[in-house]
């Protein structure tokens, strides 16, 4: 059997919590995640899998240490696994996350104010 | 050092075929193309890897064998590996396509009026 389509604007409709990744779909051994921006990240990186960023409304910003990416709704980007980055957004931004199953959405950092954790379902 | 951002509508805007991934990113062991579908594709299925479809533009109907999926821009399906299915689209649909690299379009369709292969990099 088919999975029936999962409307992205339904589940972004469905949450309002900053920085909180929720797992909307399975693909092989990948999981996409919702995740409503606004603010800054913390300083990490993910040694076990690159990590796409597909801007859904808004604008984000990607700082690594020696560059930064800024990329709107329609714009998407692979971050390297390994790689050291924060993200952030001045306004809320909405973005789909495409990583490995099992990802932390703090990755290595070893303290955060946000909570960390790979998402719930939604 | 970090990619840069894709912009999916910039890449739409270089390519007119239908049916012929273009490949614009790459994540861990995965490809994200870009398809432009109108008309039929062919009955298929891949055994070796479960398939993202998410319409950027238009709406996409996925025939199986005792159903069929209806879904439009901003909405996306997981189509599980080794389920025989055929995508198409009355009017001109825009997809950006999640699968392992190496796919090709056609899977296991032993002919096809398409034009087999994996795509090629935009």
């Amino acid at each position: 059997m088919a999975s029936s389509a999962v409307s992205l604007t339904e589940k972004l409709g469905l949450f309002t919590e900053h920085w909180s990744p929720k797992i909307v779909a399975r693909m092989n051994e990948h999981h996409f995640k919702l995740v409503k921006m606004q603010g800054e990240s913390v300083w990490h990186s993910h040694a076990e899998t690159d990590e796409v960023f597909l801007v859904l409304n808004g604008m984000l910003r990607i700082a690594f240490r020696e560059s930064e990416v800024k990329f709107s709704q329609g714009e998407m980007l692979v971050r390297p696994k390994g790689v050291e980055n924060k993200p952030s957004a001045r306004d809320e931004c909405h973005v789909l996350l495409v990583e490995r199953m099992g990802t932390i959405n703090t990755g290595d950092a070893a303290e955060s104010r946000l909570a960390a954790g790979e998402g719930e379902w939604l």
